[in-house]
């Protein structure tokens, strides 16, 4: 993997790596949807994801991972623990990784000051708790309830509420730098994956640079459930991509198999 | 965190690392369930889940990543890779891991060979790969499609196809090492998080073993949406969490708040 001064210097597409951070979602009570809305996201961007980690709220193990993506990553992602209870230390945590101070920014403050006196909300330590930010960060917008998120050279920190992350990830994805778009073509059929293994095989060694992908699924019949496999392929090259479309249809057709809607 | 031998050796309760493999969920094509269904089992079986990382279909990540996990937790489940297509590596790249052979499993053959000839599905060299087992590793059983798991020493290889996925993981629970079961209390309330963030901490100071979280969120009404925090407390001591959740239930009354259904 590269470093990121290797991508942002060299040229190579930028890359990301994803961090959710939240016992919530390790312990099964809250299904995460913060992960594919960013990867979506990036890949229409150009930005290719390494990778993504979900981890606990322990303090060590926050410094820890961050530290470790942001040296393999173009940019980092996190999710959750911005908030203004007990184990929300992810503002902390950052700042730990980063060896900078945190205390509590004059923007952020007045954001929120302003947000709670429209509502009659009083202030207090813990809400104040959300006005604190690594020093040197940058902060990112929270039109939904005030409190920002920010951003401290490659790592960008945002709620872990889908709905505030993803109008912060919104606001911030056109700033980043952008890579080849990664675009997709599929082709669902009614063959089994072990049919079209082999001819699969040899179109992806004809197009190295177009990742081919094999998903199972099923769709309802009258007569019960069919098994359906979606081909999809992945890349940059848009001239690339229709020939492996073309490719994929004739491959299916060849198989005696049939295109079908998904 | 505790190597795979201390933990066994130890008595420090069992912990485990969840790893997805499959450009799909890094695309953000597929949105995974994997993690949080297998989360949901490990809590109620007793074993800690330290992190989860969901990675690309490339070999040398796929063997680091395992290499790392493996050394670091009592078990480490895999899904994704195991079918028979060009981007289903996982298998390989256990062995590389592990530095032992693959090659057809007798046993993983004949299930496979049973089933295709109840179909009237012809076996082609594809289709066989998916009875490459590395040596030493035992069969997980596949009631949905035949093509088995396979688990190697501390790690459990299963398919990324939820519905076959949850057989099998259901399948090699009951057979893992115990933990004490980590249970969990709730108490929806209508109070803001900065509001009880204050009483939250002093009870979490109170109660170091348990767990407590905070989780806004929202539900309708008839004059709009409605904010909400979900007040979590997970742990393994039963008569604790009975205490927790009933001062959890007084917080939010000394605040002024309702408790309300979810």
């Amino acid at each position: 993997m590269s470093t990121s001064s290797d991508s942002l210097t060299s040229g190579a597409p930028p890359t990301a790596a994803i961090l959710v951070i939240g016992n919530e979602i390790l312990s099964g009570r809250t299904q995460d949807i913060n992960i594919a809305y960013m990867a979506k996201g990036l890949a229409q961007h150009g930005i290719r994801v390494n990778e993504a980690r979900v981890i606990p709220d322990i303090d060590v193990v926050i410094v820890n991972t961050l530290n470790e993506l942001r040296a393999n990553n173009t940019y980092v992602f996190t999710t959750g623990g911005i908030g203004p209870t007990h184990d929300d230390i992810t503002a902390d945590c950052i700042a730990q990784a980063f060896g900078v101070d945190i205390g509590i920014h004059p923007d952020a403050e007045a954001r929120l000051m302003s947000y709670w006196s429209e509502r009659n909300i009083q202030p207090n330590s813990d809400r104040l708790r959300m006005a604190r930010i690594p020093e040197g960060a940058t902060l990112i917008d929270n039109p939904v309830s005030a409190a920002p998120g920010f951003c401290l050279h490659n790592v960008y920190v945002m709620a872990g509420v889908p709905r505030i992350m993803q109008a912060m990830f919104d606001s911030i994805l056109p700033g980043l730098q952008r890579g080849a778009v990664i675009d997709s073509v599929s082709v669902l059929c009614d063959l089994g994956e072990g049919t079209i293994a082999s001819p699969l095989r040899a179109l992806q060694l004809q197009y190295p640079e177009i990742d081919l992908g094999s998903y199972p699924g099923k769709m309802p019949r009258v007569d019960g459930e069919k098994f359906t496999v979606n081909l999809v392929a992945r890349g940059t090259d848009k001239k690339q991509l229709q020939e492996v479309e073309q490719a994929l249809i004739e491959l299916v057709s060849n198989a005696n198999g049939n295109i079908v809607s998904g």
